[in-house]
């Protein structure tokens, strides 16, 4: 199966196609987790996400370092959902923001080195990556979220060349790109 | 031909294809508008829309129940278009808004009420429906831009599973999805 | 080969796409740019552009009238990368916006009247046009930011419409349309 990357639009249907997936390969699912319940939206958000989820399958929040996590858990008997890119570019802007000035660069560094971790899969794995398309809108006012959009950008991209496969989710229907 | 959803962005041909749709049917046409004139760009805007279309056609403005109307409207020898279900469920939410705190509840029992209305059409009904993908830019700021998004993503994916035929419109051009 | 549009998301390889084609074709590239180095990371964005292309491409800057440039440039022997619509379409708008109010018509004359130069290539010219797909947000707040979306939107389908082929990048991969 190798490394999947889901991407899409929010509320598109992308963790919802990866946990069909995950289900359909009667493989131990693990679960790399990297949203942190900071507010009672996201709380919200991650318990809806954890509902869809049998309760059999291992989480691992990992809101910093989720592609090494992914990689440790990918096995031949497991099927790996790393959810989501979108959140894990956040925290690292996040995470540098409150040190550096500016975030980008060193958040840049960070995701690029963590990304090291899924080259080279085993061919066995099953890795499913889910993310998220954000630069299709007006281009934001504000300089933090031209960079999370230029950085995620670049993450997917990296992710989509070393896929086996690639959906772009629209309305709940996969589209395959790759 | 059953029930099509056309989604897109904004400007990328959707009403345009859904009344060239209607104009190759030869049936007799029936215009379910959810848009209220509410402003100048608004009424601007809805103005060029009708300007797209022959006079002979049937318009019905319902911006709170287009799914019953366009089910009532459904027939063997006539065409549907419900244009559209971005300004429908931005509606409600507004409806809602000015009654409930928050408006996100209530709003998705009413749109989810709605939608039932287009499921089992008869074979031989044919409904264009025309929405628009939101969810592809950064995170809103504002938090009922963010129920918004998560509403209609919704209740987009509902249609989609329930559609014979999804069109996703990009600079005009139409790409089947399903 | 024609004309080529290539549209897609902020950082979804668009221009890499182009330069891509334009090195394949081992043709004489000229790259007609429509950026203005206004600050400081416009100025840092157009020079990791350029830092992709091989010094000897022959560079037009050209903020108000690309397609004409291009036109000019478009022979038998030549690939002419135009990048981007996109910001074209917000020079004549910024360019309105000081001496009009409102900027919206005018702008759009002056982009239709441009786009009419790429009408009627001759076959054996090759030209990409890159732009963006800035419609699949929600809806701005911003009035400005409303008819920029509006109007690149028009002028996408425009292009589409006269194109050989239209390519919607998404996370770095190519999805022909056209």
């Amino acid at each position: 199966m190798g490394l999947i990357l889901i991407t899409g639009g929010a509320r598109s249907g992308k963790s919802s196609y990866a946990v069909q997936l995950a289900a359909e390969s009667r493989r131990r699912v693990v679960y790399v987790a990297t949203a942190e319940p900071l507010d009672a939206e996201m709380t919200k958000r991650i318990d809806q996400h954890r509902a869809e989820r049998p309760p059999s399958w291992h989480t691992i929040e990992e809101p910093l370092h989720p592609c090494r996590a992914a990689r440790e858990a990918a096995a031949p008997d497991s099927f790996v959902i790393l959810d989501c890119l979108t959140l894990w570019v956040s925290n690292l802007l996040t995470d540098f923001d409150s040190k550096h000035e500016p975030a980008a660069a060193p958040a840049r560094s960070a995701a690029l080195e963590d990304l090291q971790c899924l080259r080279d899969l085993p061919t066995d794995a099953a890795v499913a990556v889910v993310t998220n398309e954000v630069g299709l809108g007006i281009v934001p006012d504000n300089a933090l979220a031209r960079a999370y959009r230029d950085l995620l950008g670049e993450v997917n991209q990296e992710l989509a060349l070393r896929a086996d496969e690639v959906q772009l989710m629209v309305s709940g229907i996969a589209l395959r790109l790759k």
